[in-house]
């Protein structure tokens, strides 16, 4: 099994979404999409789902790894309905998205060489994304239900948090059922946007 | 007005402290003790209270900047009477402490040349803190209460996280009823037990 990493941009106060997120709304009300102001070198204006906007200075070498190390990704239904596949200019070129599902369809092509497939349950959809990861890291991109099943499976090797300096007050948390795990911090770097935490899962 | 900090030691699902804190669980039940394994190098036992235990290494740092730039302390009655005043021990030595009360009774001067003073509202412990710091920082230092009524008193210029790999899922939250503020990351640092994190408040 290839290395398996939870990568999550969080709020000082826990949220990796604000309540309620939808497509009017793709990090919840609250303004959360504020807190992927680092990702997007800025404000993220509502509709503004091109990821490939760069991230500048530390920020952007953070993603710059996470894209150019992963072998694949894991997302939930609601973040692939949400963006709505990133309209197919998904940033991930070549590299497979394994979508929860529990409406198996296809598996679609992108423009840029990355697949899609919708897969059934965490512990099929990890299998899955080590047969085509090329032995590079699986990445559990989010949302807040994936990383929690991610946490319940026990098959981290590694955390890596975006800790961005906004309160949100409410939506989404990732630890509040997450099971005893032991993790240390290996790196950490910041930007005045966000300051990125690399912990190891032993 | 001195520079006013808050310095804390927060979970990584935003826990300062587990639930039902007290003489027995001094940092709260969940073994909430486990949040300051970084400032005393190791796990603390239940009683041992002696905060004069040293950190090490980028952890140390951090303490050592903390206590010799602090011109006062504001602290919380209930963090007071847990810790009991760390027996005399406590480890700001010359550096005035506030306590919040609103049973106020004279000041008590501790061995080492603290004196530990006891005012009625946050607004009033920062300006007498203010009169004693000789215009070196003011260091909130907890216990929630305490820095929700700091954070309330919008007077805050800037924010230390000491985060910890730990989930605590239950207990003391500090940024349930913030206000709005608005933070930018200056500084990061991490030992395997603790991400120290500088905010200014602007």
């Amino acid at each position: 099994m290839p290395k398996v990493i939870i990568d999550m941009t969080m709020s000082l106060d826990g949220y990796v979404a604000g309540p309620n997120d939808g497509k009017a709304h793709p990090l919840g009300e609250h303004d959360g999409m504020r807190i992927f102001d680092w990702y997007m070198a800025g404000p993220m204006l509502p509709g503004d789902l091109d990821i490939l906007h760069p991230a500048a200075g530390v920020d952007r070498e953070v993603v710059d790894e996470m894209f150019e190390e992963s072998g694949a990704f894991v997302f939930g239904r609601r973040t692939y309905d949400i963006t709505n596949g990133w309209d197919g200019r998904h940033p991930v070129n070549g590299v497979p998205v394994f979508v929860l599902t529990h409406h198996l369809h296809d598996p679609i092509d992108m423009e840029g060489g990355t697949t899609f497939y919708f897969v059934d349950g965490f512990e099929t959809a990890l299998a899955e994304a080590a047969k085509h990861a090329h032995d590079r890291p699986i990445d559990i991109a989010g949302g807040a239900s994936a990383v929690r099943q991610a946490l319940q499976a026990r098959c981290l090797n590694e955390l890596v948090l975006d800790i961005v300096p906004v309160v949100l007050r409410d939506g989404e948390r990732i630890f509040d059922d997450a099971p005893e795990f032991h993790a240390e911090a290996v790196e950490a770097a910041t930007s005045p946007l966000a300051t990125h935490i690399v912990y190891k899962i032993t």
